[in-house]
């Protein structure tokens, strides 16, 4: 069942590229696992497009509008338009911007609009991609807001599982590192939960999972809890590692006695699963030793590539340039 | 008579495209009144390919030189270049650029006409266009140069009351706020008086128009001079609305007391006629309630649209891509 | 003899564009002499593509990591780009970057490289473009790193003595100003130690060509060092000046003694040989007086075009977009 209507047919032919044309992309509770599923396979036939390149957006401009700096998740959605042969404008810097003046987002998406045919928006304030979206025309994507939502890293995470692993169902799959206030790891964690995971979660005391966050993923799938990543290891289909920053920590001798615990390196991998794949959404700083990446298990520079056809496939979609 | 010849035919021909291939556009007072009708005309060619995009211009440059920050005009000089298919180089971070290492605008502009095909200059000194103009072999598009001159601002602003009101001639015209500092109202004010306008000018004692700008415009159009919105608001077509800006007033006191009567609500636009615009170079701050966005009378954001065809029909016309 | 092999061949045929595809340029020591002569070739073939642009790097993308600011380097390369048909992605500033999440540049690069189909790197460490290259699977061009290298500026150097004197070999050239310190000068010195020249060192004592660089040179071209310009321009083919920063100098007075004597102006230029040709990596400060810019000698700003063309060939060349 799709969740969509009460029919008993096959839920893939239930979503098609029709579904996209001119939708925003705020949180990736907005979407189905059959739209996800939908989007991913669009993804996967960019993978051709992404290494020389397509006309399918030419004349179509992409407004990436970050008011924080994220050098990666710029460059990534910058380089899926340029891909498809669209043009980019924008600012990565608020403080040369109109903002100075004192102009407000909604203002500022109301002027934006009037160039770009989609806005890809990062903003630190909580809910400013939903907000962004009421005042916008044009499509807005959410490339991050606040500590909350950040869809497309969840919808290129779940890419790099299918394409490793072939599937996401049946797998066991830990999130380790800080899963309280990690921007990516909320919007991942509610993505798995509409597939047939396992779930782990390897934290720290104080940066456990949030409660809210929890509740609502409890209900479909089953999850446990440890602050070891030890135990777990040898369980575990996929690792997806995060960074623990030093200013979560009121008590810097609390930081120091829990980040040894979380660093993986060859020694630790020693009880992984032979097939065990490393994902990790970058910037890392010591949180995978170097050691590793030379290893069958990192995946997370792939993750960077996979995140270039995930995009590239959204905006072919919202711009209504995929056709069935 | 079009001031350019002793004819008597009609003025409108004596206008081609050919007048405007590798012109500088530095200020509104270079243009007769024919030539801006040109351009207005070209202008609303350009909406169709606004929309799709075009190749008019592929394999040309241009460059943005932004020593001040002005996110607005530079995505829409951007984006005017983008839809007619060239490029964009530049910069709009002053602090960073070779400028640090001590040089001097003639030899950067001497430097990237090798790169570029147009020059587009945004600086906070007087003068500055036009200077870089004459070292420049390229054209150079004036984006706002000290406080006085904002050519093209005037130009969307025209473009606007004709789109809105069908033509320019016959209109009773108000501009208010501060019409001292205000960059673009002086290029406005200049423009309306090639028309056959009412001008009407709304400003607090300290901030009215500069007497030598008056004195020109006054010799061609009748104009009157008011320190209240709310008496005149009856009789006019069109309103443009600028900034006051607080560092402005030697004497907050003397601020505080001026704003709230240069604020437009609903409340004074009762007694607004019913098919008065308003206008506003953007951006805003609390000058227009936000409670006017919605009304019929709310043409700021339209304004911006209509900056992106004008600015188009400029770059293609310097660049000598409109053809006869 | 070419020095790539024993043969008695004439040498040229022995380089091709095959050479070049997929290869790093991170200094001009990399090199030999056919090759470089093979590069001003293609740059040569370039001037007309530069004009009007070209569609041969047409869905490809060129990372511009530019971990200090150089925007007449940055818009060189992205202009050249653009003239290609390709797009640009990067940033100029690494204070918002990743970087700031404590991101090292091997990690960069391959996210980097991820997104794009070559690298330009400008850092200010030493020998951060070839640390850059062994972690890239992707070419990486050297933009200027530390005080050391700068290998395209040594290139587009070379393409303007041959495209204003007809040949290199045989001139006698002058290097003055900082020896010590200019990134350009090193690159530059060796790239004409190549060649069968007589080279000129002019510099104050204490900013002397480094021992090493000297030694490396020796071996191969006549070199003499002098302090004073005024005695040796009357034999001298091609003037190379650099800027003498302040900062170099520990003693403010040092400093005050010795500028005056670095200082080209139209009174020193009455010794010169009538067909002499002045060039300067830019930005010039005050070293040559502007009023030398209107004369035959004056080539820096022709060098700025150069450096398009040149850095136009090594871009179509290393994507292979060059076919023999």
């Amino acid at each position: 069942m799709c969740g969509k209507c009460y029919c008993f047919l096959g839920v893939f032919g239930m979503v098609s590229a029709a579904d996209f044309v001119g939708r925003d992309i705020i949180s990736i509770k907005d979407f189905t696992r059959e739209e996800i599923d939908y989007i991913l396979k669009v993804a996967g036939e960019m993978e051709y497009l992404a290494k020389g390149g397509s006309d399918m957006l030419r004349g179509k401009i992409m407004a990436a509008l970050f008011f924080e700096p994220s050098t990666r998740t710029r460059l990534s959605f910058e380089t899926a338009m340029y891909k498809l042969g669209g043009a980019v404008i924008g600012f990565s810097e608020p403080e040369i911007s109109s903002i100075r003046k004192g102009e407000n987002l909604a203002d500022t998406v109301r002027v934006v609009e009037k160039y770009a045919d989609v806005i890809v928006l990062r903003h630190p304030a909580e809910g400013a991609a939903r907000f962004a979206a009421e005042y916008a025309e044009v499509p807005v994507i959410n490339a991050g807001s606040g500590a909350e939502e950040h869809p497309t890293q969840a919808l290129l995470d779940l890419y790099t599982i299918i394409k490793e692993k072939g599937r996401i169902d049946g797998l066991t799959i830990a999130l380790m590192g800080d899963l309280k206030y990690g921007r990516t790891v909320h919007s991942l964690a509610h993505a798995l939960s509409l597939y047939n995971v396992k779930l782990i979660l390897v934290s720290p005391e104080s940066l456990r999972m949030r409660r809210e966050v929890l509740e609502d993923i409890k209900k479909r799938i089953e999850i446990s809890e440890h602050t070891d990543v030890e135990s777990v290891l040898p369980e575990i289909d996929v690792l997806y590692v995060t960074r623990i920053q030093k200013e979560r920590f009121p008590d810097i001798a609390e930081y120091a006695k829990v980040r040894g615990s979380y660093k993986i390196d060859l020694n630790i991998l020693r009880k992984a699963k032979e097939n065990l794949i490393i994902l990790h959404p970058l910037p890392r700083v010591d949180e995978i030793s170097v050691e590793v990446d030379s290893t069958p298990f990192a995946k997370y520079f792939q993750q960077v590539r996979n995140g270039l056809v995930v995009r590239m496939a959204l905006l072919a979609l919202i711009l209504g340039a995929i056709k069935e």
